[in-house]
């Protein structure tokens, strides 16, 4: 098989998540075996799919939902994955140490089991989004991950407004780069910002696929969760909306915005050659001049 | 009067350039003044519109074409601008000494002049795109300039094609990205692959502005040009399309893809503040992870 035979099927769980993690496990595990009935052999979970989003309020008790990985959220994936021999990735709230805590992606790879870690590198801390609070920002770099079928690159949520990120993950190789996600609307929002912030959500995606000729698959939640303690309706309606973009950045198919879905897109990796051949943008990066990446802020024009 | 309060109107020029550098400078001359007089402040020009899009084809003929800057366009652009108090960027094919050819933009900022000049960083080379026959890489780096009214960073066609570019131009403190532009398509691809392409190239740089919460002006030229000695009808139809983004990424204004046409957009400013405050992508940027952007490629995942 060349390299242009390639073709890889990904499924995405578009789930909406409620107050008892066991039912969340369990109804991601399920998903996850629809997808593969579907033919999927790479799973992508949403972002923290394991409970509601705490992080709508700043509350210690919440660091009680964290684990360890490996821990049980990871071992409960890697059978499934032997079983079924597919890969997953798996958000799970990393409880590393008392008071140190990161937003954790378990790549979980069929038999091999769990493979590989990410960490959350871009933490936001927003009202509603009070992350900062929970998640030190990751330590170990961007990655990406050489699977049985592909190479997939792993970012989350706030990674996904970085062209940095997605840069150096595409650099390290990755074919597929997917962003668990937890994003949504302020319902008091929707009506002026709505449709604009979700367009640029999914424009700036595109965008990454585009620069570095890659797949992209983001996977949201859906749904209300009310921010506790509320007492205005408050809270946020998660957007769904979990796309896959070709090395051309066109969408390859999306999910509705308010469903339970669960999508399966045949990849054929051998676009991303084409893509590259025809736009070949990673040969002319001007490297030598690219230094001031790395600075805050280039304060004298 | 407060940041927030500051305004300033924008206009771009989309032309067709013929064979007669004289008539495509008047014209251009005449079109900025124009726009001028719709309101403009800042005038944009599209990219190389002295003349036809000579780098269809690899030949030292077209060097002739190249001129100094300051030189004769600078000049009657300067003398415009002095008149009209108003900005201009020009594009112009720039000769250093023989054998040293930029692709370059010249920054007239009313009264003063050419206040600045930017070297187009990235050069493509492609079918009907020769362009790195004609043009040695910029060596100044990137640039933004502050102008009587707003900071206007310069940037050139294939340069949009890369985050790096825009992030180190926002950086700079541009508050308005510029892309002089000269893009098409080939007419047999046209049917099979045009509106994706278009759609990948408003894409990405809708993706700059809101990434870096800037607008984004990107001007275009249009019109079928033929390649020389080309007996199959081969060429280049430019597609016009220039368009404004604001900082949300949402289009303000944009042009057709085959008519000559003065765009005037009013830029309100302060909706980068209300942006970056909404958004603040700019806080949490992991410089300490980003060295790797300055490699070609990052080998060992």
């Amino acid at each position: 098989m060349t390299d242009m035979d390639r073709k890889v099927a990904v499924g995405l769980v578009q789930m909406q998540c409620g107050t008892d993690s066991q039912l969340n496990v369990d109804k991601a595990i399920s998903l996850t075996r629809a997808a593969v009935a579907q033919g999927a052999r790479v799973v992508c979970l949403p972002e923290l799919f394991c409970s509601r989003y705490f992080c709508q309020r700043e509350d210690p008790a919440c660091f009680e939902l964290a684990e360890p990985v490996p821990g049980p959220t990871s071992d409960a994936f890697a059978r499934l994955a032997a079983e079924l021999d597919v890969t997953v990735v798996v958000s799970v709230f990393e409880r590393r140490a008392p008071g140190l805590y990161h937003n954790t992606i378990a790549l979980i790879d069929g038999a091999r089991g769990l493979t590989g870690v990410y960490r959350k590198m871009h933490i936001p801390d927003d009202p509603r989004y009070y992350e900062k609070y929970y998640f030190t920002p990751g330590d170990l770099g961007f990655k990406a991950f050489a699977t049985a079928r592909c190479n997939i690159g792993t970012l989350v949520c706030w990674d996904q407004w970085y062209p940095e990120a997605a840069r150096m993950t595409a650099l390290l190789g990755a074919e597929i780069l997917v962003y668990p996600t937890a994003i949504g609307w302020h319902p008091e929002e929707k009506l002026s910002h709505g449709e604009c912030q979700r367009d640029a959500w999914v424009t700036m995606q595109r965008a990454h696929a585009i620069a570095n000729g890659c797949f992209v698959v983001a996977v949201n939640r859906y749904g209300f969760e009310p921010a506790p303690g509320a007492a205005d309706g408050g809270g946020i309606e998660f957007w769904g909306s979990s796309f896959v973009a070709g090395p051309d950045g066109a969408i390859l198919c999306q999910a509705p915005s308010d469903a339970e879905t669960v999508l399966v897109a045949q990849l054929d990796l051998g676009a991303i050659t084409t893509q590259r051949h025809g736009w070949p943008f990673l040969r002319d990066r001007r490297i030598d001049a690219y230094g001031g990446i790395t600075s805050r802020f280039l304060d004298r024009s």
